[in-house]
């Protein structure tokens, strides 16, 4: 035996390709699936299946969905005015289950990362200002006022939204983005120093 | 939006219920998914689905292999009175890198743990002292005359080392197990009291 058989060693590659997967985490994955039943393992190859042939994006928002009727973009009661911009699906989640924003959304499907070779056309941003410029691109017909942006705050985060921020703002569109500061419930002495300079630079009166 | 899609939701699921998989890296692992190509995903699907159909244990040593015809068992060139146990395939794998066993294998499938309920029926030993008290079930059909136990050197490993001894020895077959000691290329400073301790009562003469 000079390896596993080759449809274990198949199993293990294919979980190894996966992020955060090691070779070792790859084999332990492998082997409990050869262990577990039948069904639970299938469920799995099953689940991939399905969110690969059933997820669409939203054709206005990008945001994913299970039919291309995206729940957001087509509710009348949000102000479809003001779109938030973030870079994934996730954030998207993150910011409807704090219920504190009533806007839509554009999810852009990734950063640009000039060191990793991601420019504008890599990721969704020519559909972003085509809605700006063409208010029937918007599922509610309605035209864009504001532009909040919901970048992740780190270095490509940064590139984004500033390049965002100067398109948006030549097609005349307001543009903000996400207050930075002291995170709410943590400790001032903890913080990064960056965080302290941010909340400083943002001070709000009271 | 109140969650994810239902498909997504689903295999996120699925990853969460691998082992060591918090529901933080299955959202990342299902992301991931949904980010790259049908291709890479569906091979992902494939692979699982390949290794529960295929995948067979060696109806005499229960390694794991594609099909029916185990490769050690079916070698005529292996000392087949001398048998290996080891607890998993893996362990199999390990020790065939070495080229240092010339004998075959039983794998055991898993180990004796009292405390989470693994008794003798949970894990492979019928089959095992099958093999002993008939050799026509072995696949060269040889008599096993040396049974060296290879589990691991853990708690778990010892109780189930020290239940088969006891019920190979009865059966009047020569029972060794792997040596404990010093790991080779390590620092005597830096070694556990136990690894010394084994180093001490195991010494051999020069």
């Amino acid at each position: 035996m000079k390896g596993y058989p080759e449809s274990v060693s198949r199993l293990i590659d294919a979980f190894a390709r996966l992020p955060g997967i090691g070779r070792r985490s790859a084999e332990r994955l492998a082997f409990h699936v050869l262990r577990e039943s039948s069904q639970e393992a299938m469920s799995l190859a099953q689940a991939i299946t399905d969110a690969k042939t059933r997820i669409v994006h939203c054709p206005t928002c990008w945001n994913i969905c299970d039919d291309l009727h995206c729940e957001i973009c087509s509710d009348p009661r949000r102000e479809a005015s003001i779109v938030l911009v973030v870079e994934q699906p996730k954030d998207v989640l993150a910011i409807e289950k704090t219920g504190s924003f009533r806007g839509i959304y554009h999810v852009l499907l990734g950063r640009l990362d000039p060191l990793a070779g991601v420019g504008p056309e890599g990721i969704v941003l020519e559909p972003l200002l085509a809605r700006i410029d063409d208010p029937s691109k918007n599922a509610q017909q309605v035209k864009i006022e504001e532009l909040v942006l919901g970048m992740n705050p780190d270095l490509e985060g940064d590139t984004t939204a500033l390049w965002i921020a100067r398109e948006a703002t030549k097609r005349g569109v307001r543009v903000t983005r996400l207050a930075r500061g002291l995170a709410s419930g943590s400790q001032l002495d903890l913080a990064n120093p960056g965080v302290i300079a941010d909340a400083i630079a943002g001070r709000t009166g009271i």
